[in-house]
């Protein structure tokens, strides 16, 4: 989860609190889950070393493969017996529950960093405080997984579902969520999940219940192209792209739910003196809404096509027609989760319970798949405090007591969801 | 002179031929040029080695020093006594004339290639064929000079006028005349001259009389910039980018004179996710008449500006507004040259005479400059053919009876232009 996107994200406002949730409350006066707490703190150390361990084995986009690999040894060494790697390089590690054919909860945290192939993931120390680029997002996230595992074998905690633990390939940009797609694509305790809970990013208290979807497109111009004096009146592709985007700001958007786009960034042509034969705009468009998000795309579709055809009416198409591609950067879906009851009431619970000022908001991340399909999903932090992340300053604070607080809020989520009802 | 533009420039056809010109049939005729004529032929292995020397002295944009001193020393080879570089990197050579208080002659040829320093200048050949960057445009030229002031000394053939023979820089693209322009700013004899001939590029017959002018911008548009999820509404300078480029292909152009325009290269912009801080479109405006680029120049400009009033009126400025900024690239004045009489009739007449098909062309050269200061001035070739200017498969063919014809042509309309009327 970037947490550019989170810290910027403005928090819905909550209508009403969601009920006081009964399994929350079980939850934290089970004798077990005593225990598990107090493993959480006893086990910090070791919690803090496979952050380490796990963010210094750098993981960049589609490069994931080093890092999956050491996070499946270091499940088998937290005692997990049922530890694959999928066919896009997701681990997924389970834990059985009391009844194996009620559908099972999913429990992840990427393995990917925004961070190109030999960025220097060397982490540095200062205090309580470490550094380094995917600390936070989401090496303390996988962490984190590894570290509840334990709290709850160690404490003999039994739930009524299998938990699927998995690290996950393909969150970031371009990841595009590969991951998570392949994951409720082709295994069926996903697909047939009772909820999804992604741990993503430090802190405690932001539940993520809408999962913005996008549509980005590198959208290409073409056209025969020529030297600017001789061939002055032919068709020009830069044209119908200034068209597009003109198009493109004319299209009126609803408050609610929230719908944007962007023309972000311009490319093409040859030389100051040569009428291009390429040219291209990369288009982002979001919202919370599929259909919001589908409705822009065919507008835009529209527009650009109705350019092109004005432009091969305007000029010269001797030498050739302009045309446009609209070649797919990304396609992320939207979904959203019930804020009043079920996973995001137990998540809301459990953080008020621990003190923490919950808010539901509106982002994307790996949720956003299981969440179009319809299954109950959210995303929360791995708890302590953090930040810059995306950048090479990325940081988290790892003091004790802070740090376990927030595991704990996790913790008693995972354990609350995967209870039956 | 970029081969391409000539190449593509159509030839302009010729109302009625201008009258037979006197001069050049005396020149034609006077013992002084047989005899110059034939050291034309008898010095042609001198001029290829020249030529070959002159190449392979790489001479790139902004980089023409050394070619320059390699210049210098060769007008020294070449008999010539009075041998300058000026401030600029020109390399001035005089041949005195009866009457030093007539105003001289200009001939010039260019130094710079339009080809990057560490280019590959090695010259390759093949029988009467040599290839290499640069060769035709203008090395060809640079050695033609230097034979011509062989030729006339050789012969004794006694001008009028001066004659000052210019190696000059910058006459390639971001060149942007500068070479020319210096000349004619601080020389004394350039600023008052009779006449400016540029020979550049390979062929003959072909006459340069109209000067192509230009204006050329680099249009920056900037504005705050911001995620374009959480910052979507405010202004984006894509819009009035896009505005001013459907703007600028609404203005209405006569057909003559003509006046063309390209928004030829677009940039900027920081990821498919962000609202773009900067984006850029270059644009090329170009015409015979210095007015016409200045009426579409104010135009632009007004649409640019509207634009800009436009997008910080319809989206939030609360985190900045955005602004428009005309970066110059290049301006090349315009200009034009009397085709029924003078130097462009000499220049027709003496083609004409050795069989050339003539055309007046129009095409941005070093002629542009004293075109547009009233002075009369022309380009022509310096003979043989040749092609792939501006390509690395640049070629000339040196076969010796059309390349001494077409050299003799230049000869021709420099002796008969530096003569008095």
């Amino acid at each position: 989860m970037p947490i550019a996107i989170v810290l910027l994200a403005a928090a819905t406002p909550l209508p009403a609190a969601p009920a006081a949730q009964p399994i929350v409350r079980r939850t934290l006066h089970a004798a077990s889950f005593k225990a598990a707490e107090t493993i959480l703190r006893t086990d910090h150390e070791r919690f803090v070393a496979e952050i380490v361990a796990i963010t210094q084995t750098a993981s960049w986009p589609f490069g994931e493969d080093n890092r999956a690999r050491l996070y499946a040894d270091l499940m088998g060494q937290s005692g997990f017996t049922d530890v694959t790697i999928d066919g896009i390089g997701n681990v997924v590690g389970v834990r059985p529950g009391r009844n194996h054919k009620l559908p099972a909860l999913v429990v992840a945290a990427h393995l990917d960093t925004v961070f190109p192939q030999g960025t220097d993931v060397t982490v540095r120390r200062d205090g309580t405080r470490l550094m380094a680029p995917g600390i936070g997002d989401d090496s303390r996230g996988l962490a984190a997984l590894l570290a509840f595992f334990r709290a709850m074998d160690g404490a003999k905690v039994q739930t009524d579902r299998d938990i699927l633990f998995v690290g996950n390939v393909g969150e970031e940009g371009q990841g595009d969520l590969r991951g998570t797609r392949y994951l409720f694509q082709n295994n069926v305790r996903a697909r047939t999940a009772a909820g999804f809970i992604s741990i993503d990013s430090s802190g405690a208290g932001k539940i993520v219940t809408k999962g913005v979807g996008s549509n980005r497109y590198h959208i290409v111009f073409s056209g025969p192209g020529g030297h600017s004096y001789d061939k002055f009146g032919i068709v020009n592709p830069m044209v119908p792209l200034a068209k597009t985007v003109v198009g493109l700001y004319g299209i009126k958007v609803p408050a609610e739910p929230k719908v944007t786009y962007s023309a972000s960034v311009a490319g093409g042509g040859t030389s100051v003196n040569t009428i291009p034969p390429q040219v291209f705009v990369d288009v982002d468009m979001r919202s919370t809404s599929t259909a919001e998000v589908e409705r822009v795309d065919r507008e835009l579709r529209a527009i650009a096509g109705q350019a092109i055809d004005e432009e091969n009416a305007a000029r010269s198409t001797a030498r050739g027609k302009v045309s446009v591609d609209f070649q797919v950067i990304g396609k992320r879906p939207a979904g959203q989760t019930d804020e009043t009851k079920g996973l995001a009431a137990i998540a809301f619970g459990a953080a008020t319970a621990f003190g923490y000022d919950s808010h539901f908001i509106a982002v994307s991340t790996d949720a956003n798949v299981p969440m179009s399909l319809g299954i109950p999903a959210i995303t929360i932090g791995s708890g302590g405090s953090g930040g810059a992340e995306h950048s090479p300053d990325e940081w988290i604070d790892v003091e004790p007591v802070e740090s376990v607080k927030g595991l704990t809020v996790g913790l008693v989520t995972i354990i609350s969801a995967a209870t039956a009802r």
